[in-house]
């Protein structure tokens, strides 16, 4: 049986600009479109040109997509104005874009009272302005304005509106939920009656989160007639965002009741760049993916637990719904308190250290583990201290450099010129093969008074961790108990000042220029202490990966 | 017309808590279990008695709920036992939780591999383990684990398995979906079949967001029959996370077709404490809330755009699907002060200042709120801080002491047994009525010893501060950008030791011997400095509250 085509539609660079915070140079947007082109969606709407120089550059040389049509965004043409005449759709057709989307309104109170036009005005007004893009050779769409509140309130004259487009020769309406308020059982029931009442329509569907349906509102779109889908990379939109496309291209690609009926343009091939290609957003937008994200996220196929992880092994379908390779995205083993022994393999072999299943070492790293989560130390965001701790266990980590002691000073006081400042200053005692050099530092804080004297002079390791950067920097207090409970109680200033109660995490995480990433974790009741334990394993850990020689040991 | 009960059952801190990262200490439990409970949830799973050290704190000494009930999780009885000899149950039938909900097997494939045991014995474990908890008189459940996925492959076996719980009694069976693969339209189909195939049971639905669709899928539950929803705050849950109970309380109270219909336990009054509550959940986990979040995101009602503007303030509804101070959120219009001046003048009312709205004083506490917010102070999980900063503004502080200067001294070093240490140690010079004085304090960590030291001789108002206790100390570091924003985005090494970067927020929690509990805020690029920020105010919030007499001001 053919399969029915289903049509992506993108509108990241157009209705996720919107979003606060967003602002895309034209590099960003063809980045972007590039990117969505090798992926497979088949428009890539960049942007209303004549509305902002960044718009307007994009459309007069747009990026040369292979298969994607570059769409521009507009409105209807205005009251009052002829098609023809209109500066509005002139700006849109002077364009090469091959596709156009234009807006227009389709709920009668809008038109009373933001337009302030007769409504068969307004009908007019649709017809024409499709009409005219059409007579530009264009690919033309209509995206229906508030169309779900405005059926729920007038349903005979949003399908006018609705009509008049499709009668133009619209080649796509698209059903906008505008404000985002719709739900999906409302959805089925009114695209449904769409479908029925205006036969040969093609239509999209364009949702946004106000609910957190904004997905599963394009799926019951679909699955009630809708074949063009409207959304945006990780959801990126004003205020809840945008349907998120990379969810929906999961599910539609994946998911048997969906991609048994229907084709996108999405390879199988091309959908294992789906998780690169939400993190390239991600990337350009500076900020950090969300692990949580279906699909795609980082934790998407995350497990914990140590007979949970046995049976994840045994039979990946018992946990997890689809493979995550298909998207380009990995499984990844948790070391938890739970940890079982099938959890420190996997783990280890993430950090491509493999052992047999039988060797004897394997129980006494789980050991250190144990003692170490029950210490407080957590190795999920921690991969370089967990492979340093293992290779230490299993005898591989030769010694560098020796810290014999560190100071650290904080003073609040009045300057000279009695104003308030806070001074941080460091000094540590180091030993390189037998040398001893006392480094000093200051600091905005203690750690990063530590961590300037700490790296101001290593001797012979100072090449190696020249590029070494702090890129993140991360504390938590935990509360454990005295013995093996954690506490039962609130902790009382006389456990928490005797030191049996909170313990400090400090979580490190280093980048170099070759743009290594990696993580470690320290833990004490003293954060000094703890950061100063995260510090040395992040140049331990480049040290041992760039391969520096052993140090010869301490002068005593 | 009558409106038909729908439960409303959080398991935030069972499900919630798998969540990579998540490690609640029991006062967060109780504090969480607390929220939800004012909030109006019927039910808070606390954690799985027995399991881990925590949860068996929590349930051997349970908060005094209101009117949730707090259930306990765990499993059916294992093969070979009879319930009445089952460790497990016995575990859970020792707690005095009113509700026990058990996860039990439905799909035979699960049956076959990993219990390996014929699958009459399963629907024997699942009646008996049902039938035992009722014996006991307690509330009873079946968490029905991979239930679609067990129908998907067998329904009438998956059926069987509910027939056997609801046989013998169980109050509610919950078709989970384990693995977060299920799609909305198969939630419906799937519930609607059993809905008809067993009559009289009460189903829940327990989803997760593997594929975008967890909200969308417990609302189809509903709407085929289900009247238990299952979530967590925020959606926190492993992978992808549970089905966010926020966002379902929004719909279930705001939207017409779930409110005309469904009765919940939230009130209005409560609903408006909808987003403090999410707010509330971050800031024990320590985390950033999500801006974009549905209904409680700080941008869920924010609007861009003049023209858009002006029709919101004209009519809000052109624009937003519900009005924000139903949940507790706000409208975030950039053009206008006005939300920000009622929003000041409904905190000074949470802290029992009452302002005229004409007073002029208002617009200087509200440029003193927004300085301080864009150094990186957050009052909403620091009240006493809030207060003091108004009464302040307001001149109804008095001074109480001045603390000249003060040096924290940490030192890693080894003792004379050879052992490496690390001691913190501070002084503080303090003035009273005109007299310094010096003191000393040593303790686990910097700021541990700088508290010893500033509360070790306070003079006249030593007697105030002896029941002084500290419960909690929050350690958040924010990346401040340039400009008005804060930023999610990495900071590189450069901006970090340059201290224009990183800033470190301290947040402290005290507590009195009158059961009294109030928290501060400090705010600086230096740990040590935010802290005692921190610690001054909550002495200074103490003194205030409890009428100690004002101090005749520094000697110079």
């Amino acid at each position: 049986m053919s399969k029915e085509r289903l049509y992506l539609f993108d509108t990241t660079l157009r209705d996720g600009a919107q979003t606060r915070g967003v602002d895309f140079s034209v590099e960003d947007k063809r980045n972007i479109a590039l990117a969505l082109d090798r992926l497979g969606v088949d428009y890539v709407e960049g942007g209303w040109p004549g509305a902002n120089p960044t718009d307007s550059a994009f459309f007069a040389a747009p990026p040369a997509l292979s298969r994607a049509r570059v769409t521009a965004f507009g409105m209807t043409r205005r009251p009052g104005r002829s098609a023809d005449n209109d500066p509005g759709l002139a700006g849109l057709t002077g364009t090469t874009a091959p596709a156009i989307c234009i807006v227009g309104k389709t709920w009668d109170f809008q038109v009373d009272v933001a337009l302030e036009i007769p409504r068969s005005e307004n009908i007019d007004i649709i017809g024409e302005s499709i009409a005219h893009l059409r007579s530009k050779g264009r690919e033309a769409m209509l995206d229906a304005e508030h169309f779900f509140d405005g059926y729920k309130a007038n349903p005979a004259y949003a399908l006018d509106c609705l009509r008049a487009a499709h009668g133009a020769g619209a080649d796509w309406v698209v059903l906008c939920d505008t404000n985002g308020g719709t739900l999906p059982h409302e959805v089925s029931r009114i695209v449904s009656t769409v479908v029925d009442a205006i036969p040969g329509i093609r239509l999209g569907i364009h949702a946004h989160n106000d609910t957190d349906n904004a997905v599963a509102n394009s799926l019951a779109a679909v699955l009630a007639g809708a074949r063009q889908v409207q959304g945006t990379l990780n959801g990126l939109g004003e205020r809840c965002g945008n349907a998120n496309l990379v969810s929906l291209i999961g599910t539609f690609c994946l998911k048997p009741d969906f991609a048994d009926r229907f084709e996108t343009g999405i390879s199988e091939k091309a959908l294992a760049h789906l998780t690169p290609t939400s993190r390239l957003l991600d990337e350009i937008l500076n900020r950090s993916p969300n692990k949580h994200a279906p699909y795609v996220g980082q934790a998407a196929f995350a497990h914990k637990g140590g007979l949970h992880v046995s049976a994840v092994l045994k039979n990946p379908k018992t946990y997890e719904h689809v493979p995550p390779e298909a998207v380009g995205n990995e499984r990844q083993v948790l070391i938890s308190d739970q940890a079982g022994k099938s959890n420190i393999l996997a783990r280890l072999r993430d950090v491509d250290i493999e052992l047999d299943p039988k060797d004897s070492r394997i129980d006494r790293l789980l050991e250190e583990v144990k003692e170490r989560e029950f210490q407080g130390y957590s190795y999920d965001g921690a991969d370089a201290s967990f492979e340093l701790m293992a290779r230490r266990v299993l005898g591989q980590v030769p010694d560098y450099f020796f810290v014999d002691s560190f100071k650290v000073l904080v003073e609040r006081r009045y300057n000279a010129r009695r104003e308030l400042v806070t001074v941080s200053e460091a000094i540590v005692r180091v030993q390189v093969d037998g040398h001893r050099m006392l480094s000093v530092g200051e600091g905005n804080g203690p750690v990063n008074a530590l961590d300037a004297a700490l790296r101001q002079d290593l001797g012979k390791y100072q090449s190696y961790i020249d590029d070494l950067e702090l890129v993140d920097f991360k504390v938590r207090i935990l509360q454990l108990g005295n013995g093996t409970a954690q506490s039962e109680a609130p902790v009382s200033v006389d456990r928490w000042q005797a030191g049996t109660g909170a313990v400090t995490r400090v979580l490190i995480e280093s980048a170099d220029k070759a743009g290594n990433r990696w993580s470690t974790v320290g833990v004490s009741a003293n954060i000094v202490e703890a950061s100063f334990q995260a510090l040395a394993d992040a140049i331990v850990f480049k040290l041992y990966r760039d391969g520096a020689p052993a140090g010869t040991g301490p002068a005593e």
